[in-house]
């Protein structure tokens, strides 16, 4: 008996659960259906037979998370899960064939192409790996399961690749279509302090292919969301709801492009965009205002204007584009080079000594996919500037390749030149750190998010050079 | 003794308040003044000594609000005002010789110029009626007066603008420019229901040219704003305050225009649009997310983006542009082009009957002020269309010279061939009235707003063709 066997015949007569994918997303999801808070699921974790995937594998089924972050109840679902074994994390495809519920939460990739200043050259919807997991589903599949597409996908997908895929499949193995059952529904998983809330705590809209298959998955999302305090919304259609997914993340990528061009007036003008941006939110209507800062990161709103831009002009060969879109995708990719532009208009950086507070794109979570501290930094190493790099969260950024420093008091002992605020980590709003900075020799300290409240400013400009991105003068 | 002084002497030694213009906000503004909850003013409303001028002066000195608005509100203002008298509308401008507050409320126009398409061909910042008022201001104040300027200008102005020609007034007339005030809040007036709460009862920034305005600005404004629930916000400049009611309304406006793409899309991909956005609201990051529709309209919006970035581009010479939202003015001038191009790519419009539901362009506001209704309709009449007019709240028509009906009886009565549904004003969702048209002759209804709800669109697709914009077929 292979390990799977073993693992399920722990829980005959209970539902079987694959995630498909155990990245950012799958990984937490799997966790949620362990822990589901009306029905004791098995379930399987299902990720790839390479390095990468072997890796996260062995963590999970060791009941450690593979990504950091700043939640403490993930540290409760793990420990339940393994006290209850019904969690087990693979690399064997056969899993999808014993699973009632498939949840697909693999990656759909935008290939990018972009200039060092950041400008978007062009770009490729990649469709092929999507589509070979689809192709494993379909050919171990029960012909009764719930295909649950949870990617963020071109709008279209579900209708015009995942259910002639899986058909295809269960025709050539002899199977009726007629009781599968392929619905979208798509998380909004936040990493950071809130990452299981995110998922378990938080209104979903949902679709199917038919009306058995939407039954089938407001079925199970009702097992793992807390319905009550946050209604399921059903979509009339899979276009539906796979169009909301990038829209949602079109309108928080046009927002803060909008604000890029507000930040440079703010600049010109003397204003301080950050009280001005505090002070519009107040208002109801307004409080989805974004601020600028050093550039938009992860890997959501980098990408999926583009998957929503693609679909319109090529699955549904529309004549008006998402011109709007797209530019602010271009928009948000140049922040970086911006932000670095503005450092570099202040001071003479060449050969400088850089300490960088934070590399991750978001605060206190450890993901640097896509971070625009990664393209600041490609700017400043091109002038010879020496870096030093802190991140509570990071300890190894794989991007760059290079090992993380997580203790602020040892990187702050260091000498250095400028000091870059460049992610929201709490750590850095701590006033103990304040006073560690303070007490360091004469620098620049340049802040690309707005974190120093104008207290903080005012008395570490009695000893340094203070800028804020976007702010202009202080 | 000339009116204002037989006024005045009914109100001796209370603080004179006199407001510049009585538009849309001076009027309200001025009855919440003549209405403070903290002080006993003898209010002062200035306007011009031309036709229209003097009919809303008229209109006011009888208790009558030259605007029709679904706020019951405002005629508690009246009644108490015409109570106490301390309320005089007129059109001498020696009214702000008496004033210890001067309250600026006129426009500040763009002059738009557009081709039929709504395409913006160019614009252009009209400063000179803005700069007279502020002459005329600087010709009677008191040397020690508050000017508070509340009229949306291209950030810049309270500087570069009006502090000189106070300052050189004042000089000219021989007075000290040491105890005059000048500051800068703006109102977030919304015609419509909450008229009168969108003054009293909300949140306000402001700012001053120096400490002494600030302070007098916040004293005044603490006289007639409920500061306990709505706390007031000061920002460090004029410029801040200017350009973060610009921003507001640019991210209104921008909001709009991304989604109009978005909309396109829905179309061709079969997604109803509404109820994706509102399955998406429910997100609080996302809560602000805007309805497409028939078009942007009102004084604000389709303007004042072009205040800032011509404040960007002329008073602070900055090399980037607020591009985006320039071309958000663009797109949202070109949505009654768009909505005229859906409808008659569903039917032949030629010399048809059509009912029009609502030409002001807001819901349950007599505002046609750049209403998007307008565009439509020029379209329409060009293919011979015939029209009739519906509208609760507007009973003439200025931007079209004509007299609108606010029998909804009597104008579902007339037969027609189709119905337009394009302000969002109550009665239209009122189910007596979905009864009425379903009992119509069979005829093309096209909801330009998204206003009806899928039961009452299900309701009437029974006998009638219903065509919502941006939701595809139905």
């Amino acid at each position: 008996m292979n390990e799977i066997g073993k693992f399920l015949s722990n829980h005959k007569g209970k539902k079987v659960v694959a995630v498909q994918g155990l990245g950012f997303v799958g990984s937490v999801m799997s966790l949620v259906c362990a822990n589901a808070l009306h029905e004791d699921y098995a379930v399987l974790g299902v990720d790839r037979n390479n390095e990468k995937g072997n890796k996260i594998i062995n963590m999970l089924n060791k009941g450690v998370l593979p990504i950091k972050a700043e939640d403490p109840s993930i540290e409760k679902l793990l420990l339940n899960a393994a006290k209850n074994k019904n969690f087990l994390a693979t690399n064997d495809e056969s899993a999808f064939s014993f699973a009632d519920i498939i949840i697909v939460d693999i990656n759909l990739d935008v290939k990018k192409q972009n200039n060092p200043d950041g400008s978007l050259v062009d770009f490729d919807v990649d469709l092929q790996s999507f589509k070979s997991a689809m192709i494993t589903i379909g050919s171990f599949c029960k012909y009764n399961a719930t295909i649950l597409i949870e990617t963020t996908v071109p709008p279209g997908t579900c209708k015009n690749i995942v259910q002639p895929i899986i058909y295809e499949k269960l025709e050539q193995r002899g199977l009726s279509i007629d009781s599968i059952k392929i619905g979208h529904s798509y998380e909004r998983v936040m990493p950071g302090p809130d990452y299981v809330d995110s998922i378990r705590n938080f209104y979903r809209v949902y679709s199917g292919i038919d009306e058995k298959s939407e039954n089938a998955v407001e079925k199970f999302l009702k097992t793992i969301i807390k319905v009550d305090n946050y209604p399921l919304t059903k979509l009339s259609n899979t276009n539906a709801t796979e169009m909301a997914k990038v829209l949602e993340n079109s309108y928080r990528a046009m927002n803060i492009a909008f604000m890029v061009e507000w930040s440079r007036f703010a600049e010109k003008a003397e204003v301080d965009i950050y009280s001005m941006i505090d002070a519009i939110r107040l208002r109801p209507t307004h409080s989805n205002m974004m601020y600028p800062g050093i550039g938009v990161g992860g890997y959501c709103l980098t990408k999926d204007s583009l998957l929503a831009s693609w679909s319109n002009r090529v699955i549904f060969k529309n004549e008006t584009q998402l011109n709007q879109s797209e530019k602010a995708i271009r928009i948000n990719d140049q922040m970086p080079y911006y932000a670095y532009k503005y450092l570099s208009s202040q001071t003479n950086l060449k050969g400088k000594k850089i300490t960088i507070l934070g590399v991750s794109y978001r605060g206190d979570v450890g993901d640097t996919r896509s971070s625009p501290v990664e393209a600041l930094v490609f700017h400043l190493e091109k002038n010879g500037c020496q870096m030093i790099y802190h991140d509570p969260y990071v300890q190894f950024w794989e991007e760059k390749g290079i090992k993380i420093n997580s203790d602020i008091s040892f990187v702050l002992s260091k000498p250095t030149d400028i000091l870059i605020i460049s992610a929201a980590h709490s750590i850095y709003k701590n006033e103990d750190i304040i006073e560690t900075i303070e007490g360091m020799t004469d620098l620049l300290i340049y802040d690309t998010i707005g974190l120093l409240t104008n207290k903080q400013i005012e008395k570490l400009n009695n000893k340094h050079e203070v800028k804020v991105l976007g702010r202009g003068d202080l």
